[in-house]
């Protein structure tokens, strides 16, 4: 394998041949998907030996930046130490945006290259508004870092789909292509095209296996008034599935063709999310018709559970509360000897989930970081590369199972030996948040960012912040982040939050080099009275496992903060205790016994 | 004076006679001021007699309907009652937007009216793209509020300038252009259309008399590269002020001129926010110009107050914060004799900020309150219509001044007598949510709308809400309401403070037919520690009065909440006090001494 240097050299000569100025490589798919993706498309990792999920390059003649968001600063330094690529911390003062920097920085009468398969059709717009102005070119048919990546490029995902069943669902296939046909009438919409890798899975009651650990194909999805056209490799669907999409006149078409047959609609009112549709797909749609830019109807469908999706959710959680009570009960007897490490840890616990009832594979990759390495927020422990678990501070652990009655998302920060002070207070700092979030009480109408700060305010009170959203959506047996609701600040996280939604709740404090602490579990949006004022909504907690009781400073808890907390440890136990070993069991009891002051 | 009804039934002649099927009346001048305009522009008001200041009129041949805010509901009902009015609750469930109720009711082929000069170029489009589709008409020449209101209808007002000195403002007229035209320049605008009342005031350090309690006069303004035109009647324009206009090099123009002068642009490319801009003005531009159709950059530019606003600001706020203490002393020792009465008091307070130095007029009609009335957010005691102040229970008083040098804004909800139990909690929950927000702490990058839940909380809690922002913005020397910012929820107060910007913090409790309990202080936003993760703000309050400490059931307030609010009671008396006589000053010690549990 060639070094990173080499492999930006390699561009840059690629560059100079083509003659292209400026060369942009994004983190997306051909579906833009923004963070979990096929080996196939890390063509960021390959070029900057990054292997954080969020980001892009950007190469000039003299200079290569990897830009990447606060959950990966500290994992970003490290990979790219020794590399001639700079950082650009995103959303930090005075690093640009990577779109502005490359209007800002190709030059005039120049030439920006990128692959417009996997660029946004909204960039790509935006990128030729603005360099129109200087006369400067965009070419995005340039895949360099494939080229330089050549023979050792890992192939594109080709495993089977299999069907998820409507005692999962709630709906059938039938039931749901209606409802987006109804959303296309309302809208005005003759055609809507489907780029989101969770759209047709939902849509179709369908799984599959092409990325780790989130249970999508790679497909797109067409869907006129009459018809149903799924654009997949042909390898991936089985007899049963063949028979399952004939069932719903589902038309299935080769990968490939979307492009092609794009370019035979003419006329048309077509929906379509241009920030989830390739650059290279939206040139083949001409002026003849009408784009209604707005979000897929579908994301905000699979973000709204039904009551079936909901009650296997939850005995999804109780299952994989289980397992994490088991867990912690193990890691407990077991910390202190000194012999654990990262690897061995998140390896139990994978075999533990492994047991759940209707168990396919974790979330996500787990997040098992001892002290200091629970300061990356997307740290990954590997056979090669892992910390020994001492008998001393923290051991954060974020991860999740998906079952086919739900997914699941949790954080716990362990207690794996003795505590400083400053771990205890800063412990309980993130637990007020993370309980004021939980508590919250609010009107319909309410977004993700009104909520933010109940999470954010006793560390913001500290002049320290986490430097990412408090809270994603979770889908159902798909991505374990799902949109379009978040709870987040500034900018973001306004989808207003409705009944059936989930978001997570997960503060935390990050110190380089330091520690890392974070608490997360899953809630339910749902309602609660309805008066004069309209209708009032609460969140319920669908993730069972105890806090950190050895890590709370309880003098630095309010009353109604220990209510919260009490009322929580007391739920847990009741739940998750059917499931547990005697030994299990009584360890879970005196961890949720009701703290008094 | 013929009644209400009697005027929808001559609208309803004047439709069927121009052959018009749904008429709308919207409360905006032509400037599309949002709220206080000149009487002339109250043609809502006179169709319907709601004199609050939001709100529409819509009438068809069988319907009439007034859409106000849950600020003016109790007071609409009130005003509507016995009319043929149908009281429309904006932003209710099952309540249409009334721009989306034009549209659905306006019938297949049929004809919409207005009055083109007071309806936005935005809702216009809205409104034509919309019924472009059922085939259906816009006509915008018609005024029959006008018409009906015949020779009864007041005078467009016609007050004379006045020039603001540098002294208040801390900029000169030439500073203020240039950096308008840098903004343009940044925006690639060639020419500026400037709408908002205050606009062309901030620029030119002028001021008016135009409407009541706002010192603004009815003006446009034109910027062009080389070029400031200013819209006005001539004889609001007094020899001082025409020798001020001369120095800058403003042409003045007549009022009614700026429609044809637009007819005259052409390939320019307009900075205008469509959103202030009359359809009847829109219309005169034609297609060969570019809009850019964003927030006027002298709205950001004003809500930034400079150092010198600041302090001019500041030192407005301890004259008026004396007059409060006095007025809220004088109550003390008269309430309990029970013969003050909403008007007594009220005038008793504006001659306290009469002598005031510097003090030019109310910054808005005073609120003053006794009990239920208070439930009516915007009530307003006239000499026919009033309450006498008993000696129990609130008096809700909100009200300011506009002095040279500031703009003041605060509410205090008064004692005048024993308190119920339930009285002093609900006053209390208002203080905790009031204090909630006083006491924040974010990054740079946080909006209204991402604190608005510190002071909506405490009630919230308890399913009670007050139904509008919590806070807004407030003008120099123009008006007490004013934007970009604000504190609100939902997809309101989406504005990122700056250092330098006001708001005020109003949360409050309303219940109709029972109480009113509001409390108002006006923060500066103001930057703090720069770390490792930004920017951090914090507010400071520069409103200086005591809260009514009789109504402070201290049980209910937490540690943190107790702290800032005995910090604020010394900051006030150390403050005000040197203004006070002594038996003043002798109660205000009194009631600002630290509280203890």
């Amino acid at each position: 394998m060639i070094t990173v240097d080499e492999r930006i050299r390699e561009v840059r000569q690629l560059m100079k041949r083509r003659k292209i100025d400026i060369y942009y490589v994004p983190n997306e798919d051909d579906h833009l998907s923004a963070e979990y993706t096929a080996p196939y498309f890390r063509c960021k990792s390959f070029l900057s030996g990054f292997t954080g999920e969020s980001g892009c390059v950007i190469i000039t003649k003299s200079f290569a930046g990897l830009w990447t968001d606060g959950r990966y600063f500290t994992q970003a330094e490290k990979e790219l130490e020794g590399t001639c690529i700079t950082l650009m911390r995103l959303r930090q003062e005075g690093v640009p945006d990577p779109i502005d920097f490359l209007i800002q920085k190709t030059p005039k009468n120049g030439v920006l290259g990128f692959d417009g398969r996997v660029v946004s059709a909204v960039n790509a717009r935006k990128l030729a508004d603005a360099l129109q102005k200087k006369n400067a070119k965009i070419r995005m048919d340039e895949d360099f870092a494939g080229e330089v990546w050549g023979k050792d490029r890992p192939y594109m995902p080709a495993d089977r789909l299999w069907v998820l069943p409507v005692k999962y669902t709630g709906e059938t296939a039938e039931q749901r292509i209606a409802r987006v046909r109804a959303a296309m009438k309302e809208k005005g919409a003759d055609t809507l095209i489907l780029t989101r890798l969770e759209d047709p899975c939902w849509i179709l009651n369908i799984r599959g296996n092409d990325i780790e650990s989130t249970p999508v194909a790679y497909a797109f999805m067409l869907v006129t008034k009459t018809r149903v056209f799924y654009y997949i490799d042909f390898e991936k669907v089985s007899a049963e599935v063949k028979k399952h999409f004939a069932k719903y006149g589902v038309a299935v078409r080769p990968y490939a063709m979307l492009g092609k047959d794009l370019a035979t609609l003419r006329k048309r009112t077509i929906w379509a999310e241009l920030n989830t549709l390739s650059a290279a797909l939206y040139s083949r749609l001409d002026s003849s018709n009408t784009i209604i830019n707005e979000m897929s109807p579908v994301q905000q469908f699979r973000a709204v559970k039904n009551e079936t999706e909901i009650n296997n959710t939850v005995n999804a959680h109780i299952k994989d509360g289980a397992a994490m009570v088991k867990f912690l009960y193990w890691i407990k007897q077991n910390a202190e000897r000194g012999d654990l490490t990262e690897v061995s840890a998140q390896n139990y616990l994978y075999e533990l989930r492994a047991q759940g009832e209707d168990y396919i594979e974790p979330s996500f990759p787990t997040i098992c970081a001892y002290q200091e390495n629970g300061a990356m927020m997307h740290y990954n422990a590997t056979e090669e590369n892992h910390s020994p678990i001492k008998a001393k501070g923290f051991l954060l652990v974020d991860s999740g199972g998906t079952y086919k009655d739900g997914t699941t998302d949790i954080t716990r920060t362990i207690a794996v030996g003795k505590l400083t002070a400053e771990e205890k207070r800063l412990y309980t700092k993130v637990l007020k948040g993370h309980l004021g979030l939980m508590g919250a009480h609010f009107l319909y109408g309410t977004a993700g960012n009104n909520l933010d700060i109940l999470a954010r305010r006793p560390l913001w009170n500290e002049n320290i912040d986490y430097q990412c959203g408090t809270g994603h959506g979770v889908g159902h047996v798909l991505s374990v982040h799902e949109g379009p609701q978040s709870v987040a600040w500034g900018r973001r996280g306004n989808a207003v939050l409705e009944a059936g939604m989930i978001v997570t709740d997960e503060p935390g404090v990050y110190l380089p080099d330091k520690l890392g602490i974070r608490i997360e579990n899953e809630l339910l949006v749902v309602n609660g009275e309805k008066n004069f004022y309209g209708q009032w909504m609460h969140f319920e907690t669908i993730t069972f496992c105890p806090y950190e009781t050895e890590a709370i400073e309880v003098s630095l808890l309010d009353d109604e903060e220990l209510a919260l907390l009490n009322a929580y440890h007391k739920k847990v136990y009741e739940t998750v205790s059917p499931f547990l070993k005697p030994k299990e069991k009584t360890w879970l009891r005196s961890v949720t016994k009701a703290i008094t002051r």
